[in-house]
This record gives structure tokens, sequence and C-alpha cells, in this order.
């Protein structure tokens, strides 16, 4: 089978550990272990999360220093995809005697200028910051900048639905040649359409969304959205709360469209996978890390069909 | 032909330029306008330096923040890997129209942990420190600090020889594919063998070294390195001094064991190339990036043939 699994954070950090570079390969090694049979024993993609890795990435970067211009937030993204393919690649390989290679294919995800996430952005990113430096920072950069619960304010920053990812052909050949290809990480860098120029924009991608156009791009069966719940529920926070097991994705949109998963992340995974299988896909699972085995061919998690 | 082209850091920051992406990004466009119809009329890898911006990351890295951990030397490495994929992709991508794709592959560079670079540090990496901050450091982080000519203090660390860019298959398939793919970015994270591990180590790899490794892993005919020079000079920086032309490779070792080149910077290039020539390569070029157009047959610059 010809899958593509999207790692969460959970995959590389517990959300209260440490985030020093062994404490990751730590976390990541022992997601490898989970995987490692359904990386020989398939064709697989992987992609992942950055949300903490840019995110210290990002507060360095605000940070002044003299001398060192700060580089844009789709840089940062650029950065991250590099140190979490280190991450990733040290932690499978120790692993691996004579198994498949993983190959990170540095990706960036291509969104249209037209998004209407662009007018109204949503995602806070970086430092928390009193009023007045608010204000500064809105007119010196341009920034967009919303009021915390706290009475801080914080950088938004658009979230725009990713077309497709642009490395696609070099991810699929990799795939077909027996590689286990990483790419999309942290969504894949964003970047718009500008005359000649395809370049880098300041907005963060939903890696779940990524996931599913990549998985769609290169021909996958299944895309496998692992998180550290079992998979979505209904009446979620009640006492009627109750798993999803196999649905079909008819079935699912209605609960979308009712808003029973939230804008959070649950939201968007369900989007990502009924858009796959909308897009011709045969089975799309949200499921724990730990049942990875399971999940890959929909014997674990919430899995969705068509229909 | 199949050629390895090895990017020096004037193809992608002047010496004295401000850092910011964009003038980065400007630095670059021209490079790539140097080179396009080579890119496109040959089997072409990149590779490049990171000088200017693993300086940067490392320099941030120090800095303290809070609840941020510092990343490793080889980590900030793979950091560096990430932003300079997007500046050199972005800045030929707004000259391609049809033109073949380029593919970043996250490159680790395999070196020996007997190496003897691991016994004299001695490449300058990050901060200046008072004295006392040196010995801190040392003691806490078991850093080698040299002191510098003006009394600071300045963390030195092992530059080992590459002996295999650890991804080169998959570099192999894509250029095969018709990609131009980049990697060895600068020189490679440099990873050690530690049981079953393959781990980063504290240390940099020579971007030259590395090249000429990976262009005699792929089965490259020629080793082109573009530099801010026109190539290598016999008697350099006295009144005698001449450019050399084409040169067996039996001649110009002779001239690297004189000590004619230095250890700086074309100590390494002319080391890289010989390397090259004597693992089989045909072809192996110093040249300025200007005359790239000419120096990927031999057209220009120092050419080292076997011999």
């Amino acid at each position: 089978m010809r899958i593509l699994i999207a790692l969460g954070g959970n995959a590389l950090i517990s959300e209260k550990a440490e985030r020093t570079y062994e404490a990751q390969y730590k976390v990541a090694n022992e997601a490898m272990a989970k995987l490692y049979d359904v990386l020989q024993n398939n064709e697989v993609v992987l992609t992942h999360g950055n949300g903490p890795q840019v995110g210290d990435i990002l507060l360095r970067n605000e940070q002044p220093v003299d001398g060192i211009p700060s580089m844009p937030l789709h840089a940062c993204g650029s950065m991250s995809q590099g140190l979490i393919s280190e991450i990733l690649i040290d932690a499978y390989g120790s692993l691996s005697r004579n198994g498949k290679q993983m190959i990170s294919v540095f990706s960036r995800a291509l969104v249209s200028s037209d998004d209407k996430a662009f007018h109204s952005p949503s995602k806070p990113i970086g430092r928390f910051y009193p009023k007045e430096e608010a204000d500064y920072l809105a007119k010196k950069y341009g920034w967009s900048l919303k009021n915390t619960s706290n009475g801080t304010w914080r950088r938004v920053v658009p979230s725009p639905m990713p077309q497709k990812i642009m490395e696609e052909e070099a991810v699929k050949k990799l795939l077909d040649s027996g590689f286990i290809p990483i790419s999309a990480g942290g969504g894949g860098t964003p970047v718009v359409k500008n005359g000649n120029r395809i370049e880098g924009v300041e907005a963060v991608i939903d890696k779940d969304l990524a996931s599913s156009v990549l998985a769609h791009g290169i021909g996958c069966s299944n895309l496998v959205i692992l998180t550290d719940v079992e998979g979505a529920y209904r009446n979620y926070g009640t006492h009627d709360s109750e798993r999803i097991g196999k649905i079909k994705v008819s079935e699912v949109e209605e609960l979308y469209r009712k808003g029973e998963f939230g804008s959070g992340s649950m939201g968007p995974k369900i989007l990502a996978s009924t858009e796959f299988i909308r897009g011709g896909g045969k089975l799309a699972v949200i499921s724990s890390l730990n049942n990875a085995g399971k999940a890959v061919s929909g014997g674990s998690g919430t899995v969705i069909i068509p229909g």
C-alpha cells in the first residue's frame, strides 16, 4: 500500500517536555519504533508538525541580536524543516540495520494569494507583548496582533489552504525508488505566485491539510493522521461523548458542518480526511501513534471511507 | 555531462552585505542567472557553503532565551540547510519557466570518530568571549576555546574529512530523473557512527571536500568549484604570482605538498579537486562564478586533469 503518515507533535516532543535535541531525539525514536514495521512493509511518505520547534526558532529570531537581521516567518519554517529532518532521520536510523533509507525533501506549500485567510489572520505565533509594543510592531512591520486572554498581545498570521506541495513529483520519484521520503514538514514552507516568482509568504500551513494534498498528489490510497488521541468523537466534551469508528465521508461531512469537531486540532484533521477521500483516496484514518500498526489499514481509530 | 557545482559564499551573500532574506535572495538570483543555461544543459548537482547563515543561527542560539534550550552546532547546520534551500530554490524558480525543478535533499556527511581533527579542533565559530566567560564555557560544555588576536576567546571545533554523503543514492536517483538536486549544504550535517546510531557531532565540514566525495559517489565526470577568484595561483602574494590554468593532478599535488595554497580557503579547494581526480574524475575546475558557463567544461579557471 502507498500511505501518507502525518506525524503529530507527540511523535516529536511531549507537550511539556524539555526541548533539547536529545530529548526530541528520544521521543522521535520511540515513535519510529512504533512505525518501523509499517515503514518497511508499505510505501510510506512521512509528514510532520513543527509547532514547538518553529516556535522556539521564532522566539530566538524576535530577540534582537546586534547586526543579525530577523528572518521572515516562512524562513523560520524552512529552518525547522532542516532541524526536524535531522531528528527524524537520526531517530529512525538507529533502529534500521538494513531497512529502507529515510530521505527528507525540502518542501513548499503553494497557496493562493486570494485565499480569504489573508484577510483574517487567525493563528497566534511568537511572543506575548504589552499593548505599547504591540502597537509599535503593528506599525513597524505591518503585523496583525490580537489581544490574548491575559491582556497581552500576540501576532496572528493567516492559515491559508495549501493547494499543492511543489515538490510532489520528486517525492513520488523517491517513493517509487524505495526510499521513505519526509515531505511537507510543518505543512511546508508557504509560498504564493507573485509574477515570475514563487515566494515565501507570512503564513502557517496546517500540516494535516498539507498532508492531504500531498497524499492526493502522489497517489496514496491511505492517509493516516497520527495524534495523541484515539480518534474523533461525537458530542465531544459531553457525557454522550462517543468515539467515531468507521464512517462514510458523507456522514462525517455532515457532522463537520454541524461544528461537531471544533476549529482547533480535530477540525482540520477531519477536513484533511474528507478532502482526501473526495479526491479519490480509499481510506483516511485518525488514530493514536500507539496504534499506528493497526491504523494504517483501518484497524484502529476513526476510519473515513468513500460513500 | 554529469557535473557537481559547488557554490561558494559569494553565490549567496556578498562578504559585507546585509543578511536579510531578500538581500540573500537577490545575490542568489544573480548567481542562478549566471548558471541557468549550465543547469538546463547538463546533469547538475548543486552544493553550497553556509558560513554566514550558520554563523547567524549560532549567534542567536548562544543568546540565552528563557525556557529555550540551545541546539547543538550540528542541528544549527541542519537549520541552515533548510534556510538556504528556500533561498536557492526561490532564486532559481523566478528565472525558470519550464526548466528543470530544483530539489533540496537534507544531507549528512559521515566522518570517522577516529579522524585526527577531533584531537585538534581548529575552526573558530560563534561569539568572541572574555577570558572568564571562555573558562566557564570550557568547563560547562567541554568546549575548546582559543585566544584570538584581540585578546578575546572563541570556540573552535574540529573539521574532519567527510567520507561519504549519506544521501548520495537519493541524490543520484533525483539526478537520473531530471531534477537539479541540492545536497551537502554547508558540507552536510556532520555525523559519526556510535553503536547503532549515526548521530550528529560537534564539527564543521568543508563544503568543497564534501562536494568532492559526493561528486565521486554519484559518478560525476566534472567537479566545478565556483568562488570569488579566477582560480588558484602559484607564488600567491608575491610579484611572481601567476594564475594556474590547465594542470595535471600530479603537478598540483606537488605544489600542494609544498604549501603553495595555504590552509585557508584555497587549500581545501585544491585537496577536494585532487581527491576527485584521483577517485576517477575527469576534470576539476576552480573558477569564478562569473565564468561559470565556460568553467564547467574546463574553459576557464584552474583546470585539474588526470595525469
